[in-house]
């Protein structure tokens, strides 16, 4: 295998957005065959990735999300960014995750020969973000792609999980939304580096200035972000243009600072080391669950604890003992 | 072993205080000797568990954990409650784990016959819980302790890993403290069932009023629990006795709820179900460590993590084909 993964990544080296596509499906693959090349390809795409501003951006549906990607998307385009979208909104799995879905949500984005937009098919989510994105992150930086943003759907967990693979990470909210920032869900807040209110310029001058009022008054109870920072509130219309290009420079502020400091790098290898971590204990599960028999003793533990009648401790100690023997 | 553990549960549901403490150092032994009699005392405890009120208790040092844990513990017992306390109080920790440290700490309730409180050895601490918290509590309920008292140390971690053995969460916390406030680590907040300024006798009644309103204007901000609950703010004065028969009432009032829903009985399945992954986790991580050769392998790995010569993938690849073969 290692000729055609050695071409492949050449070509994608390239600027080849067919051949960057076919590399991600490579390692979004599930199939145990297609386990080894895709390894040895992350392998030799890794002395060309990192080069990127990894940007999460999050945000409940409706809040304009896709309309912010493309404004800002093409904004840093025009600052001579090439710029790659991992897009996992649900309105583009409910499609079958076609590119027709996000082409259309991001219009201008899709038209522009310096952008890469990539929709997650639903069979490969976990969580809310896709199951291979931080692999999709290094294939697109080696395709030269130096902004990589990854959208996200506020569920949660998902946010923590990009917490895990971006540098900086985008809340996007609209305003006069008391319940609607009520409904932000555990942990959102807390990993967001910049908390952006969408779609300014349509609402109530009142409500805007509300929302931002207290927002800024939850703020101090937030945690500050590892960096040391809370989040400050930006307001951006898209449609209209307003406040991308500030938002810009903030995000490029805190990105420098980051970098100037050392904290980015710092970052970068700390979700390095958790990710091999991870995978180890992804491999590890992996291995228990292909034990013969383990899908059905495991079923009988889990409804013997369900129902109390083993400790979770006697059940782990059966099934590791099936596991081992 | 059989007869041993039989016997050791049998005097420990007399009420026995040295059995109770001489099964809990059997269930945190590291020994391997001991392991599979621990399970088995724990699996014969387990029809005798799941009566008390799970109750965690957090906040950070100084804001008079130990003197509202004595107050509202002899306010249990004069309701005819037996309380049981966990403590994990670094400054438990500092002197050796000593009882007599705690008993110092808790001067009231420790005199008292129906409490009982049990310190954690430093080297039974796992992220600021002790390792074996779950599996005392349930010894407690079999011992006839109706009332758990978990305390933690308000460092994050600790709270989110309580939260997965109490049915209620209380967050300590002192007035005028805006600073103080704004230290609360991440995931506490989000897992209080109930705030509690403490020492509200000695604060000024303005700081008093203004550390209520900021807290109930963040408390909108935080992800409900999961029974749908935000947490109401309460003000004691351990030492005074103010405000403790209204926590008192306020913490069953929840519990009973509920109890009566339905959501008791759910939470605790699920916490079952979730120990038993997390039982399965670390007992495959231990089997991948008791591999020969496997330390000095993880740690050249992560290494080369570290240093940006590998990926995380081929890493964790290297670590579970040793695994394997």
């Amino acid at each position: 295998m290692a000729p055609s993964t050695a071409d492949l990544l050449n070509t994608l080296r390239t600027g080849d957005r067919g051949a960057l596509a076919k590399a991600i499906t490579l390692i979004e693959s599930t199939r145990p065959v297609d386990r080894e090349a895709a390894i040895e390809l992350l392998g030799q795409a890794l002395p060309f990735s990192g080069s990127a501003m990894r940007l999460g951006i999050t945000g409940i549906p409706g809040v304009g999300k896709s309309t912010l990607i493309d404004a800002f998307g093409r904004h840093a385009i025009a600052q001579g960014r090439r710029v790659a979208v991992l897009a996992t909104d649900p309105s583009s799995q409910r499609t079958g995750g076609s590119i027709l879905g996000d082409k259309t949500r991001m219009e201008g984005l899709s038209r522009s020969a310096d952008a890469f937009i990539r929709p997650t098919p639903s069979s490969g989510m976990l969580g809310g973000v896709a199951r291979r994105t931080r692999e999709t992150i290094l294939l697109c930086e080696a395709a030269g792609y130096d902004l990589v943003l990854v959208e996200t759907v506020g569920v949660g967990q998902s946010e923590l999980d990009v917490d895990g693979m971006t540098d900086l990470n985008l809340l996007l909210t609209i305003a006069g939304a008391g319940d609607e920032l009520q409904g932000i869900k555990r942990g959102i807040m807390e990993s967001a580096d910049a908390i952006v209110i969408t779609k300014s310029g349509s609402w109530d001058p009142k409500a805007l200035a509300e929302t931002r009022s207290a927002l800024r008054h939850a703020i101090p109870f937030l945690p500050p972000r590892e960096s040391g920072r809370r989040p400050e509130v930006l307001l951006t219309d898209a449609l209209a243009g307003t406040g991308i290009p500030e938002l810009w420079q903030h995000v490029q502020g805190l990105f420098l600072k980051d970098e100037e400091s050392g904290y980015l790098q710092t970052r970068r290898t700390a979700q390095n080391v958790r990710w091999m971590e991870q995978a180890i204990g992804e491999g590890l599960q992996t291995l228990l669950r292909d034990t013969p028999g383990m899908a059905a003793l495991l079923a009988a533990q889990q409804e013997l604890v369900r129902t109390g009648k083993t400790s979770a401790l006697q059940a782990a100690d059966v099934i590791l003992g099936r596991f081992r023997g």
